[in-house]
């Protein structure tokens, strides 16, 4: 019985932040070559933090370990973003060789597993990240990534885009205690679009699971906003109200 | 430099179908060896349509493939579900003889990618699964299935729930046109609850998506019911003018 050539199975790890104007992702420097690396260090060629997997782990440990060695984070929420498995995903020989010499085994294709995780960028998380070789960009400013990451990185932002206007994950991004102009700041980011402030104000607070606090910012140079927090105890108790008659899909057209 | 030892690649398939009453999902009998072959005839061990993947082969080319070869059924639309990766997930020497045997090929450690699709059981896709070696199971029936096939079921319906109380997917799973009565069956075989019939109805033709016609249900026992159409294209334009607000989540409390 002949020995299938199985595909190499790797993971790479999206991790979305936000800073309060902008959204960043966390990406790795990737140096093929010591040719290449004078060029390198001017203008870098950037990859998301990825891994192939090891013989004796499930994808999730894969994800978790690659995302431990090259942020510094650990226990973060990881979620399975798309398989791609494009058979020439990754042909070029310097990239094989790359990965070849990275890892000390032979491959000939690279299947790999995305996962997608949102953090919030406060300074614990800056403060770990700055001792992994990962570093936070602004999603904005990425022209090109390596392989396919940059398909990669599409992907997770259509699924962030989607998982923002039917899920309460903006409260993920942001502080515990957040203003109303941060959460809009926080959808204009992801969007890409334009808000208008009073409409988006007016629906905000009409939504009883954000609750306003007494405090109000600090330190800052214009007057002062009001702080709110997201009510997720009140909120899950509400979709499972709704869950009960079944018809949250109905939602659209209320 | 050594050859890594890569687990193989399988794609599995997650079919289900709705008949007026009972959820349904496609499955093959996986039959063993000859020894077992005789109780296998009694009461056969089953599988979903799977298979590993090709060397020149992406993902979605592979489970279009083995629902094509297995079920009959051409260009369903399938979704990736989720991979299933446990280092152990085959590891029973007679699982690993089963997919050697079969494959042709060694294997050490499988992959799996899942797959899943909606159809409407009617009359042509009937005709074709039967063509195909894949039969239609209920899906309250199904006690066992092969290697970790009842987990990767149990995802799928976990899915299918969310997706159903989310997105207008009921509408793939129904004839084009339905009666409220229909719908609402969908909904309790799903959810595997039961709803308050007139709750339910109120909702439904409140929900301006969905259209009653002029025509009713014919050859019932009953007093035939009238019959209703899901308006697809309103639906989507409407979507899109609550994404323009960016607060489709919002809808949770409407």
């Amino acid at each position: 019985m002949e020995s299938s050539i199985n595909p190499s199975i790797s993971v790479d790890c999206v991790v979305f932040g936000f800073d309060d104007t902008e959204l960043k992702v966390l990406l790795v420097d990737f140096i093929k070559d010591a040719q290449s690396a004078c060029s390198s260090l001017v203008n870098p060629e950037r990859k998301l933090p990825g891994s192939l997997i090891q013989e004796k782990e499930d994808l999730s440990h894969a994800a978790q370990r690659t995302l431990s060695e090259m942020t510094g984070l650990n226990d973060i929420f990881l979620r399975q973003l798309y398989v791609f498995s494009d058979p020439d995903r990754i042909s070029k020989s310097e990239d094989i060789n790359w990965v070849e010499n990275t890892y000390g085994v032979k491959v000939h294709r690279i299947v790999t597993v995305a996962y997608f995780a949102l953090v919030k960028i406060n300074k614990s998380v800056l403060q770990r990240t700055i001792e992994g070789i990962a570093r936070w960009h602004s999603v904005l400013n990425i022209k090109h990534l390596a392989f396919d990451h940059k398909s990669i990185l599409l992907k997770a932002l259509e699924v962030l885009s989607q998982q923002l206007l039917n899920e309460p994950i903006a409260f993920e991004l942001l502080p515990k205690r957040f203003t109303i102009r941060q959460l809009q700041n926080l959808y204009e980011a992801i969007l890409g679009i334009e808000i208008d402030n009073r409409n988006f104000r007016k629906k905000v607070l009409n939504f009883p699971c954000i609750k306003p606090l007494e405090e109000k910012e600090k330190g800052v140079a214009h007057k002062p906003a009001r702080l709110y927090k997201f009510d997720k105890l009140m909120y899950e108790k509400d979709i499972k109200q709704k869950m009960k008659y079944n018809l949250n899909f109905i939602r659209i057209s209320d």
